[in-house]
């Protein structure tokens, strides 16, 4: 529809006809959860225009329950099959514009027919009804999707189980990124099933691998989604790599008369020389406009994606853009990470929410690879930030400063965002060493020691095995205390012991990034 | 303190002294009038730090109550006075950093001895006192800190007058986008007095130049500061054009042994070849960081300065970046105007609030300006991923490209940063022209029809004087109801009569930008 308007906008003589296979156009795909817990009450909200109002304003034939069934390349036309009677009918085009999006995962477990699964508005009803007289649910695969589904049916007061084959929710983080997201789930009282795989749907309940059973009124199926390539393949159409169809900067397909756009396509990875497909609606409404640009002969190359994404999570928000530290090890790739936590805004203003923030970094270059957030607020501005200054081209030292509003109701005189630019620059710098959380038990095995510079009182709550207690304040009078040898010297953030590097600085010392804090989250999870 | 306490980490050997006049350091500057008012409970809250803890975790020198009084150049010294005796000192130094702050304008005022200001904590505890069973107060000056008083002492259940000298409150931004902060004043109670000068000071009032009179138990002083340039000038330091301190990249004044940050300097203008004085606080910080890599011999030239700023007022929050178009207009430098009036999040889930922004744009190129924002959630994010855009040298058209982290409660598939950067690129391109609402009156004198495109309801809530009613979905029809000549067409926002401009592309029309929106709200400043 994005592709339409624009279109309409920029030629007000050209024919537009759009091809819809379910009953709806232009809903509010990224609302559907949170109508089925009634967050969303009108579902006519979930409407944003109808065929009937694009006629009105655009002049748009919009056709629903009406499907593509093929495309005849040669003769420039397509078989349009009516939902209802079956007929199949042929439309000519000049131009064809593909949008077909994404079909959710079905994996081959017996009784995967009885679970629901949530891509457009019928799909929606249908859960609507289920869940009227539900009281559990188990919700397959912790993405986006499954996250949203497990608040909106708990916000409806339902149990609700999260079964998801990995290790953690949220694969675009890091483990320790989601930690807190894992804990807030089970504070709400979803039974959290990392780990694990569903071997069979029941009428009642679902099956684990481990034997256990988990009662089930409703099955949601959230396992993730793949590009709905058949109506182009079966055309002959070139599909990429990852499996979406293959197009070009313009958003063309390996046949010059046709378009292929959003959650079927793969697109050029900014970061690096592969594809990414990237099924969200931003790209999705962008890539949209751009075709209707270059049909109208106005065309600009699309930018290469880099997958910025943030979903809510009981309050939680959680955000990724670019690369994650998982990929960078699979890869073998080279890279500095940096963990902060952050307050949200100045903690002498009332509101203020801790934040959780990774950099991922060239360590050749500055380079900015990518960034995650967790925290209850401030999260999308920073990731937002940080996607805006990697789209500019900016490396990580940049970050210290950037001139962002700062008012103790929004921010901090050192934005959380300048802190990250100032650490990066720090340890690009060589200024400091840094180890990662993962690093800590064979660095220890091999003789380093830890140092614990917090508090007595914070150290009795809860300490890496084997750390040594000296705070920081009594250091400089007590470093004689400390063994010989190399050294990790952590806080709780990573803030104090960065000071203490220093005071120890005669010493091979490394500060432990995120401190205390990151590597429990890493620890835990 | 950002320069001593990064110095320290760079060099735990220096011996660092801090000389403060007044009895604090490191206090919660932006944080002062939110105690007034007791939104920030504890007055301990202000103190981040004392001179204890910053020599304990430290080793900093920090001398309260000891103002610089000399400085001998020659001698690389400075005579210290201390506050209490008048006891006066010699103190040797090989590097100086002067970060003294600006003072608080006192204009020649009879009675302004009796006025209140608020720059430290002394100030706070002096405004506490007085306020403590004040009924009335004048608040004289509507910019950052004048606001946040006023919205405070209101907070307390006073009575509150703003008396302002220009006709707008914020002059960093244009006067049709703080026609929103005028309405919420006056919502709250606030006696706004605009384009009105206090002539004098009384016991318990303020009288105005049109000869009225303002009751005040308390009266407040936030006219603007000026850079505290005494001690720098009568050390024979060069003082910029603009009245702060001169500095270099490095903030190195024309000694080079002495440096200068903060509030008290000019600095390079990012937009510009002239220079600004940007007293905030995250400029500030950077500077003094800076500074102090530059002493341990580790410095980078710090960027010039954009001046990102934003205020808290009544649940709104202001904001802006760069310039303004008053001072385009006042340069008489071609420019883009573009208004938007985006909501904070997608509209079909629930708190999403109206905001409005602008954004500057060179005609030429496309280079960002500059860009403000008014509204009660979102505009910190969008001014932050601005001012970000425009440090990595983005041009307007690029804002369009930007993946910005989409779930509906937090922004819009086609974000409100991706709007301003599709409109601008409508409006470079050359495929869509407009007007601003200043100039709406004179083209309608000069023979221009204004068409209306909203619907009738909108139409007889209120309209432009002159304008003609043709509601969109109707002008297809009635396109022929238009009288011969150019046109203005609008709608509310400027969205719907994007779309009135190509239906009507036979003809020369002009979108109005903002729509009748901005147009009130400009008329009606």
């Amino acid at each position: 529809m994005s592709a339409a308007t624009r279109l309409r906008r920029l030629d007000e003589a050209m024919e537009i006809v759009v091809l819809e296979r379910s009953g709806y156009v232009s809903f509010a795909n990224c609302g559907l959860p949170y109508h089925v817990s009634g967050v969303i009450e009108q579902r006519s909200a979930l409407l944003l225009q109808t065929p009937e109002s694009l006629w009105e304003r655009f002049r748009i034939d919009v056709r629903v329950a009406s499907e593509a069934v093929r495309i005849d390349r040669s003769r420039k036309s397509v078989v349009v099959r009516d939902v209802a009677t079956g007929e199949e009918s042929e439309l000519g085009y000049d131009r064809l514009v593909l949008s077909p999006g994404a079909r959710p995962v079905q994996p081959p477990i017996p009784g995967i027919e009885r679970a629901l699964t949530l891509r457009n508005v019928e799909d929606t009803d249908a859960m609507v009804a289920a869940v009227r007289d539900a009281r559990t649910a188990v919700v397959i695969g912790g993405g986006f999707i499954g996250l949203e589904v497990a608040e909106n049916l708990l916000h409806r007061g339902m149990s609700v189980a999260l079964v998801e084959a990995t290790d953690q929710v949220m694969a675009p983080l890091d483990p320790e990124m989601v930690a807190p997201v894992h804990d807030r789930l089970r504070e709400h009282g979803v039974d959290l099933r990392l780990g694990s795989a569903v071997t069979a749907i029941g009428e009642h309940d679902v099956t684990l691998a481990d034997g256990s059973t988990l009662p089930a009124d409703v099955v949601v199926a959230a396992i993730g989604v793949r590009p709905d390539v058949a109506l182009a393949r079966e055309a002959g159409l070139q599909i990429g790599p990852l499996g979406g169809i293959a197009v070009d900067s313009r958003n063309v397909t390996s046949d010059p008369s046709i378009y292929a756009v959003g959650d079927a396509v793969e697109k050029d990875d900014a970061l690096g020389d592969g594809d990414l497909l990237v099924p969200l609606a931003n790209t999705a409404n962008l890539q949209g406009r751009r075709v209707a640009d270059d049909i109208a002969g106005r065309g600009v190359p699309t930018r290469p994606v880099m997958g910025t994404a943030i979903v809510g999570v009981l309050g939680l928000q959680v955000a990724a853009v670019g690369w994650n530290e998982k990929r960078l090890r699979a890869m073998g790739r080279d890279y500095l990470a940096v963990h902060t936590h952050p307050a949200s805004h100045a903690t002498y203003y009332p509101g203020a929410a801790a934040m959780a923030l990774k950099l991922l970094v060239d360590p050749t270059d500055g380079t900015i690879l990518g960034a995650q957030g967790v925290g209850e607020s401030g999260i999308d501005k920073r990731i937002d930030v940080i996607a805006t200054a990697m789209a500019g081209g900016l490396k990580a030292p940049d970050l210290a400063e950037l001139e962002l509003a700062y008012a103790p109701q929004f921010g901090s005189a050192k934005d959380a965002v300048n802190m990250l630019g100032f650490v990066a620059e720090n340890r690009l710098s060589g200024l400091e060493r840094s180890v990662q959380w993962h690093e800590v038990e064979a660095m220890q095995d091999a003789g380093v020691t830890v140092v614990d510079v917090r508090t007595p009182a914070e150290f009795e709550a809860g300490a890496i095995p084997g750390a040594i207690n000296l705070p920081l304040d009594e250091l400089r009078d007590r470093s004689a205390e400390i063994p010989d040898g190399e050294l990790i010297v952590h806080c709780g953030v990573g803030i104090r012991s960065h000071a203490a590097v220093f005071i120890l600085g005669d010493r091979r010392v490394h500060n432990l990034d995120g401190g205390y804090t990151t590597w429990r989250a890493g620890t835990a999870a």
